[in-house]
């Protein structure tokens, strides 16, 4: 079953909101095995409404539009379907008194515009909105549908999950659709394509490919269409069996795993814990760790020690070190690493010291350059890497690395 | 001047990938004066790249597409771009040498793939990627120009920064535009318009206002169209100085100010230093205050003291007032902030204590409960806020609550 997404609102065409309900619909309608081939964005225009609603239906069976259903003048999306199907407005009464009630639990007076919202277009099925005002709407026309629901996300997915998605379901045919996410660090796009190219070259016409890279990372997606689900996942397993040996030692994880999840799971698994020393990151390392609901179970905390001194006072690097070697060092990111796990009383520390700019290289340590270390029970080692991004990315990509190189020596420690 | 966006890639279309980049291309061609009519989102598939590509030249003067420029068998954009102008591809040396400087300044092998990266349809200008690989291309037939980069954000941007917003910028001719963006936070947008109403009301016709609202903060966005720069810049400064005595008390700052680098230009003003002492944000606060870049100007650094154990070990929290009010409560923020300040040796400490969630709510202090407290050379307060938000946003509107805090105080000490 094929989807456009028509999301409406002046909004999302000047940048001021960044149209999150577009993700959130097609990922939870590639789960239903409803494919969105299309997403259009426009304004709150009459013609152009009416306009892409037509050529929506020309090329998917089922349309999905969010906005322009609220009470303003600038809501116009009501009076493109009324236009566009031939259909009047009507009154649903459960909505009416849905809006009614919404008004007067909140002690507002109930105005013209408000009354408006308790109407729909007679040729639909109102969808009685519980979480706030605007109905959806599920008109039928040959062998199109077309959805009509509000913008608000919260009201979005709640419509979808309790009117739209089981609607879609009982349509359905028996297509399935399967996805296995694989995700690797450690090896650029290329490099990878180049090792599975035979792979990837022989896999069957029903199995689809996907290379997803960010920032030092590269996910892998494979898909996987037909009739039968079991059949499916046993061709996708098989298609992993072939693959998996060739690119081990890259993988991280699948899925939904972040590098901090993973860490995480090994670390509760065997019960230790872990603390961050963390300069030239700047806190963006405890924050990825703490992102993870239940980090609190195996990660004790951090320093992060931007100036030398708190280096020294609070993570017991050495001031001749320092004189020494510099802040960025070896000897530096490997006694802060040290310092970290013995002060903090962890089996694992990491420590990041480096320079990300935009200003602070020398020829010697240019700029991006930074030493990432690892202190286990068994010592402590590091490891220099130069990124050469903008100052937020270094930030980013250096805690990635730092939790990939934790993550490798856990693994080592297995 | 129209614009459409043409968006290409799987892992839009399946919801694996938010798409920001139309929200941040959208938001700088209004910037510029080009307006986004529509936005399209396609897979990386050929005809339904060209068919695209074909639609949005009827309705646009300019077409931006990004995204299929990797090095993969799944990225066809350049084949799409050269079927549908007829083109061949052809190399382009300094993006060739580009991308063999990137692998050899990484000691990595050049393969053919990469190798494929440096060419480009022989009708396009390419536009050198200083930041990756992929080159950035300018086409132009009759009245219509076709730009086409890479989808990596950062690329992307770059990219448009550099070239394409520059290009467009002289093709309209002599109008220039200037933009001034106020922020404010602590009013609501129809408060603030209510305040402000006989001044915008006042506006010349070639000053447009916007009102950008976004968690709790209003941007007030200014832009003069016209012939002469230097005038403009005389009528936007005079409408500035009429409008910004009315709102003083609500302004924390201009254009791309945040939070953070005004409290950070404030402190180096002062030559006065700041320290965090986190648990709940789990590194957040430090990490925003690091983004500026200088922070270590003045933020000497923090503690994450996730656990209770690190709450007394370095910063002195006392064991009794952890048992009497527990972890999170003032007394436990206020200690943080004392202890950090102290022993961090800094003029400013703040402390942020409180339940991120998904679990650990009571009745007493429900999930989302909060404390942030600001330690200053007066002495300390602190302030509870419940957040009913998910643990993401719980940790980054505590440290954009933090910030406003520690602003709020360091203002009233002026």
């Amino acid at each position: 079953m094929n989807c456009e997404i028509i999301n409406i609102g002046d909004e999302l065409l000047i940048g001021q909101v960044v149209n999150t309900n577009a993700a959130w619909m097609a990922a939870e309608l590639e789960k239903n095995n409803v494919h969105v081939a299309h997403v259009v964005t426009i304004a709150d225009d009459l013609d152009d409404i009416k306009l892409s609603l037509d050529t929506a239906c020309q090329r998917a069976q089922v349309v999905i539009i969010t906005g322009g259903l609220g009470p303003t003048k600038d809501d116009i999306t009501k009076q493109a379907l009324c236009e566009y199907f031939g259909a009047k407005l009507v009154l649903h009464q459960p909505s009416f008194d849905n809006v009614a009630d919404f008004f007067a639990k909140r002690g507002l007076p109930f105005s013209d515009v408000n009354r408006m919202q308790g109407m729909v277009p007679d040729c639909c099925e109102a969808l009685l909105n519980k979480v706030g005002t605007a109905p959806g709407m599920w008109f039928e026309r040959t062998d199109r549908i077309v959805v009509s629901l509000p913008g608000v996300p919260s009201e979005m997915q709640w419509l979808m999950t309790t009117y739209v998605l089981p609607k879609l379901q009982q349509r359905m045919g028996h297509e399935a659709i399967l996805h296995k996410t694989i995700l690797t660090c450690g090896i650029g796009e290329s490099f990878l394509a180049a090792k599975i190219a035979d792979w990837e070259d022989a896999l069957p016409r029903n199995v689809r490919l996907a290379y997803l890279p960010d920032a030092g990372k590269v996910r892998l997606r494979l898909s996987a269409h037909g009739d039968n689900r079991n059949a499916l996942q046993q061709l996708l397993d098989s298609e992993l069996h072939k693959l998996l040996p060739q690119i081990s030692e890259y993988i991280y994880g699948y899925d939904d795993d972040t590098f901090a999840s993973v860490v995480g799971r090994l670390l509760l698994q065997r019960q230790q814990t872990l603390a961050t020393a963390e300069s030239c990151t700047g806190g963006t390392l405890a924050h990825r760790i703490t992102e993870v609901a239940g980090a609190s179970q195996y990660y004790k905390g951090g320093v992060v020690s931007y100036s030398n001194e708190l280096k020294m006072n609070l993570l017991g690097v050495g001031r001749e070190t320092l004189k020494t070697y510099g802040a960025v060092s070896e000897q530096t990111a490997c006694e802060m690493a040290l310092g970290c796990r013995e002060r903090l009383q962890t089996d694992f520390a990491v420590a990041t010291t480096g320079i990300a700019g935009p200003t602070g290289g020398t020829d010697e340590k240019p700029l991006g350059t930074v030493w990432i270390a690892v202190a286990t029970p068994q010592g402590v080692s590091a490891q220099k890497y130069v990124f050469r991004t903008t100052r937020a990315q270094h930030q980013e990509r250096t805690a990635n690395q730092a939790l990939f190189d934790l993550w490798q020596r856990l693994k080592t420690l297995q």
